[in-house]
């Protein structure tokens, strides 16, 4: 790592990787020997469009996309694909099922429930528990059109570690954790990722949705405006109107990264490694706790506690003087969070172990 | 301008100021002294917020924004704005006014047209005629909520010169030329655009609304989506969820550029002499000539046709490899388009000017 830089475990937006962010630096004047920026090129321009079309083909061929799902470039962030899933989804069928296993579930469940003539129902919930763990025991309606889950839970650190097993199409945000692990794409409908955390810098969505769910237009309730239905960004291969140029770019810079390094299966046991690492130490810690239910942990977002407020605020303050930034607890749990999505770099989780070792020497 | 880099007429994405670029670049992997590229960091981060609050208020003092607007950074291009402009005015009185006054002027005025229940009415309309001019002698309905117009027309090159006089509350689509020409912000009640044009890289939107629209909730259609309400990023100063915060960061930078330059009205006296130059020669060519009507021509966007398919094309080709880029023009006018916003320096429309006339001996 270059040496003013530090080891950021924001929860996002998050690293990316050095190497591609040189690359940014390298071509910021001038683009593939265009004169121009990326960031000042048409998007209709033969530069960009190759840059669009590699940035789908690389995710396709890293997440092992079947032909029958579409794969598009949107903007809004997830938020604005809580409004999509059920605008998309609900125009025959009105009924949809929600987990709600953290606060970004709630939020997306919140969103389908403020629209008149549909019917919202809660397939299962540990909000009551403070979200410390994933609902089991589902009550997933077999008739609903979707079943609606957060697959990584960025504030609470919880993930479903097994997806439910229904016949009902699941819709998932993997926001927090596309690309870190090895998922079956048939396994769900439409899957959905803000690419702050593990892919890109803010200011694109990735939506990876079956086609005949898409191209059945009767699905879309009749209000969805057109820059919202996933059929105007399919049928544009995601050019409809000016895509976020800069954002894409970056994606498929870190696609290319990902692939060099031995594409999902091998960042997988990269991230398992480096999640071992953080809670083996805190299992064994005396000064240090987990605050979620262990067989739900999530690799990417790794909440602890001291169970000490000002402990807890010392320790933030020394680590980040230590270049270990960016570890203060979401408000929601307290505490301290390490972020560590794929671009943190093993050196970067192991001298946190350290430091937290040091730590509790000093302060246990 | 640095030696590999070209003249980019692009109508959009766009040329970005070189002094903005190379700042972009020098602090790529390092933004001020944080050890993290602004595009990794939390946009709850110290130093993300300072960019928010002063890409806002440095956009505020270049348009001389009252107090009693709101000033958002969204997410969605003019496209989704045409969408929330109905969503968001309509709730109590469904009643608007369209001016169609090219290919944008008509796609809004379609998306609002979408939706059951609204009275959308035709309030002037250009298109048999091709777009060759703005519409006047314009019919809006006194009890009408709003008259949308595009100020600028990108694709047909013409623009407002004058505004049209009303009391009907004016909403103004200025993607193709905000920040070109000094314009009174009471005159409007929204003003939404777009960033990649004159502004930053494509993903970020500007919207300026009157707060006291914003505020009454119940000009809010039902079916508004939690993200297209105008309100919950007014509510929380566009941070409701992750912001675009790279195009946010570089339009701060051009702001902070356009300001050391002497603001708008300064631009404005560039703009003017850049467009009189191309204008003069044009109105001198007896090869080339313009598309649109003399008193409604825009000075971001000059259309020129030869007349002649293969002249025009060869016009293109000859031009590119003299470092006049993207000059081809839409395919609704053909033919050359220069798109000459801010960022196109003097010298680079100086050296368009010589190209043609040479071009215009060899060829006329």
């Amino acid at each position: 790592m270059e040496q003013n830089r530090v080891y950021n475990f924001s929860a996002g937006p998050s690293m990316l990787p050095e190497e591609v962010l040189k690359e940014v630096q390298r071509d910021m004047l001038n683009y593939a020997d265009s004169g121009m920026s990326i960031t000042e090129m048409s998007h209709r321009s033969k530069p960009y469009m190759a840059v669009n079309e590699e940035a789908q083909a690389l995710l396709r061929e890293l997440l092992n996309i079947p032909d029958n799902y579409y794969v598009l470039f949107v903007q809004g962030g997830a938020s604005t694909q809580f409004a999509c899933v059920p605008f998309n989804l609900l125009g025959k069928n009105k009924k949809a099922d929600y987990i709600i296993s953290g606060n970004f579930a709630n939020k997306a469940w919140e969103e389908a429930s403020r629209y008149e003539g549909l019917d919202i129902h809660i397939a299962g919930s540990s909000k009551a528990d403070k979200y410390t763990y994933i609902p089991k025991n589902l009550d997933i309606r077999p008739d609903a059109a979707y079943v609606h889950l957060t697959s990584n839970n960025t504030i609470f650190g919880t993930r479903f570690n097994e997806f439910p097993k229904t016949n009902v199409p699941i819709v998932a945000d993997m926001s927090s954790e596309i690309l870190s692990r090895e998922i079956n794409v048939n396994d769900f409908a439409v899957i959905y990722a803000g690419a702050q955390k593990n892919i890109a810098p803010a200011g694109v969505t990735i939506v990876i949705a079956r086609k005949d769910l898409v191209d059945d237009t009767d699905n879309v309730l009749p209000y969805c405006p057109t820059m919202l239905k996933w059929k105007t960004q399919a049928d544009n291969d995601s050019l409809y109107n000016t895509p976020p140029c800069f954002p894409i770019y970056v994606a498929m810079l870190v696609f290319r990264h990902l692939k060099k390094l031995g594409g999902v299966a091998a960042i997988q046991k990269v991230n398992e490694e480096k999640a071992a690492l953080l809670y083996d130490f805190i299992d064994n810690s005396k000064l240090f706790k987990s605050t979620v239910a262990k067989e739900d942990r999530s690799i990417m977002n790794i909440p602890f506690v001291t169970g000490d407020l000002d402990l807890d605020a010392k320790f933030v303050k020394e680590a980040t003087a230590e270049g270990l930034c960016t570890l203060k607890g979401h408000k929601l749990v307290g505490g301290m969070r390490a972020s560590i999505y794929n671009a943190m770099p093993i050196e970067g989780v192991k001298k946190l172990v350290e430091f937290m070792a040091k730590f509790e020497r000093e302060n246990g």
